[in-house]
């Protein structure tokens, strides 16, 4: 679906509203996909969303559901009748009807759980952390017993016509409801039928305890290749399925936080632009205020070197750009270690064999820069002395950089705390107050003072 | 599997190889799922590597290989007899195989391919540029008439046994091979024998030309929460099909670029440690160079106002902290922008509204901060000129750079530029040279030189 038709069937849909008439609007929605009508939704106001949302068929209003934020849906449910609500809820796959249920107030939330269908299928998706694999799973997914045949488990999934998502697998379970193994809805198919499932079995399978958290979630199932990861209870007892869809929008999201903490800032937890001011202002001002306060240092250094700078004032023209320098040579490098860190293991291989790379590659950049630095001095008819304290400065600070680039995030990681918060900000701001010490040192040095 | 296993097994099939025993170092490795089979494969020595992939199965062979970067998995093939290495690439998943074949020197490529069983599948494949959709499909799917009834349908599955990866979809094509529609195995299993496929028919399926690039595919099966995604040419004839698990290292590669990015350097082709210490100071000194050359304004403006610092040597002690602050609020500014721009599509929002959003919340931020530089600077012992001079300049730049934070990294989507390149480090670099022209500006004011 085109930008351009999203447009004309949001303006179709908007006219029909003008109109009062919600059977115009509706049948104008009905033929696009769930995440195509959840983008047109979000452009309504409430009241018309409240108004279509009620005339739409409950599986698409289920649907938009899915696709909208979770707050943003809670909210729009609690102008709905509570008959409407449990009639839209009860369309919803369980693993998001839990998300959206998740986000009611609890008094609300007990109301329109005690009158849905599938009420005890939902509350205990409910106990589950959101961010664990409990709370991702859903509670739909095909279970047969292991010494079931073929032949049995197809001819009862005819009878059965279970309706479970995107799921084609069929789970094994013991009489315990523990789970043994699984089979490929494929393989099930073309099996000769008088095969016993257990022999079937996928040997491969990977499963994963409910109290996993979401970020591992996402690293074994990207690592396995799997579509679907099986969930267990602390007896291995099968209680659900996490489809990689959701986990998809897991990776989305951490990948959103990761970014935001990068820059310096706390992640939004809610889309940017319908995050109001003093939410954006509230996430950011910790980071500003604490970069701030350190970077106060770098005043304390160059009070320290007064006398140094007023004898030679042209040592001042070079700050900003020896600890610019530092810094982005520092930004560079925490970039890549933070990703190794993520993607690579990289902490498995130690804290040594990094720290030596990136010196190593510090000393080399360093040395190019000190060249050009020197020479742009030079140009700008600064004195050979003070060119070579700038030249001397930029190599030993983008060394420093480096170092200091690679051994933090690891150093972070290893003291759990997310390896992004030695960002880019961070590191420059660090990199400031010790590269202005560097540098008037190195002064102290050449100029004699 | 745990780490300490995976040890245990490594330091088992090094022991194994130590006495020239490949059989039982095959056995070792034999039990473990492929991605940690390669793992443990690149910490052995090409001798070994070489060695192992001759005496293991060919299919767990070509496993190892498929989960390799494909230049480490191509550079291995090199050392490989050419009938050894057939036989692998034969077991090789279609994708992977002409992922490897591409690395491969033309005249090492074509003498393998012309040897190969699945030549005449894999020679198209080989003509979509990488990260395309068709570099990305397979050529291994299911594809029948739509005219055929599920009853035909699914005797033709069983007679026929095909190995086709993680598809669980039949794909319905009309006599010309042209992509008509999509029905889920599921639904084909519990359908009624006598249905003709047509009517099974998902109304919801999406499919991608062959061009289309590998990020719009991530994004449209994220955004449809598709497991798979029909590939078709220009006449619309189904060509191959890409899964899920393909795509999931597309997004953590693209998320890698844009990280290393991010931090100003370029992406690395190879994971980090065995990129070598040359490689690393490529990547990165293009951008460290061109900060360093932008940065020097930061220069030619302190010379500008060479008298106003000599007779207030106490405004050069604000500097960093001023460009400090400035740096950190527009790259905060920046990263929440370029995820806006990724995940939710901003620029079809215009502009203006993040645009006026940000200099809001700049007022806000850069009002608390004007505060606080104030009271720290009279703390220090600053005189209230100066004070007021830092407290306005800080409130100006925060707006200033949030400004230019959130409208740079548009306007670089616009002009079809990735907007990660004015990331942390350029944004510092830009906000540096302006930030100290506000400054000496205000001081020029209030101080009246």
């Amino acid at each position: 679906m085109t930008h351009v038709m999203v447009e004309d069937i949001l303006a179709q849909v908007r006219a029909a509203l003008e109109r009062d008439d919600y059977a115009a609007a509706a049948a104008a929605l009905e033929p696009m996909r769930a995440a195509d009508q959840a983008d047109l939704f979000i452009e309504l106001d409430d009241r018309q969303q409240t108004a279509l949302l009620t005339r739409l068929d409950p599986e698409d209003s289920a649907d938009i559901l899915e696709e909208m934020e979770d707050e943003e849906a809670a909210r729009l449910v609690t102008t709905l009748s509570h008959d409407a609500a449990v009639r839209i809820i009860d369309e919803m796959e369980p693993d998001e009807a839990v998300d959206l249920l998740g986000e009611l107030e609890p008094h609300h939330q007990e109301h329109v759980l005690s009158r849905l269908e599938d009420e005890a299928e939902l509350r205990p998706l409910l106990l589950h952390p959101e961010d664990t694999a409990g709370g991702l799973m859903t509670s739909e997914y095909l279970a047969l017993g292991r010494r079931m045949t073929a032949g049995e488990a197809l001819a009862a999934l005819r009878t059965w016509r279970p309706d479970v998502e995107d799921i084609d697998e069929v789970y094994l379970i013991d009489r315990h409801g523990r789970l043994t193994g699984m089979v490929g809805m494929r393989r099930l198919l073309m099996a000769d039928h008088a095969t016993v499932l257990a022999d079937l079995n996928d040997p491969e399978m990977v499963s994963a305890p409910a109290g996993t958290d979401q970020e591992e979630v996402a690293r074994l199932m990207a690592r396995y290749d799997l579509s679907t990861l099986p969930v267990v209870d602390s007896q291995g007892v099968l209680i659900g399925v996490i489809t990689i869809d959701d986990v998809i929008d897991v990776i989305e999201e951490e990948t959103t936080e990761d970014f935001q903490r990068f820059g310096g800032g706390e992640p939004l937890d809610r889309p940017y632009l319908e995050s109001g001011v003093l939410t954006v202002v509230r996430k950011r001002i910790g980071w500003l205020l604490l970069l701030f306060l350190t970077e106060t240092l770098t005043g304390s250094v160059l009070r320290h070197f007064e006398a140094e700078m007023a004898s030679v004032v042209s040592l001042a023209f070079f700050i900003p750009l020896l600890i610019g320098t530092g810094g982005n040579a520092g930004s560079q490098t925490t970039s890549t270690i933070i990703r190794a860190l993520a993607v690579e293991d990289l902490d498995r291989r130690g804290l040594w064999r990094p720290l030596i790379h990136e010196a190593t590659v510090g000393v080399v950049l360093g040395g190019l820069m000190a060249a050009v630095a020197y020479g742009r001095a030079l140009l700008w008819g600064t004195g050979p002395a003070v060119a070579l304290t700038v030249s001397v400065a930029i190599f030993a600070i983008v060394v420093w950089a480096n170092v200091l680039g690679s051994v933090l995030p690891i150093l972070a990681n290893r003291l759990k705390i997310d390896p992004t918060v030695v960002s880019g900000p961070a590191m420059s701001t660090l990199v400031d107050a010790t590269g202005l010490f560097i540098y008037f040192t190195v002064a102290g040095l050449i100029l004699a003072f």
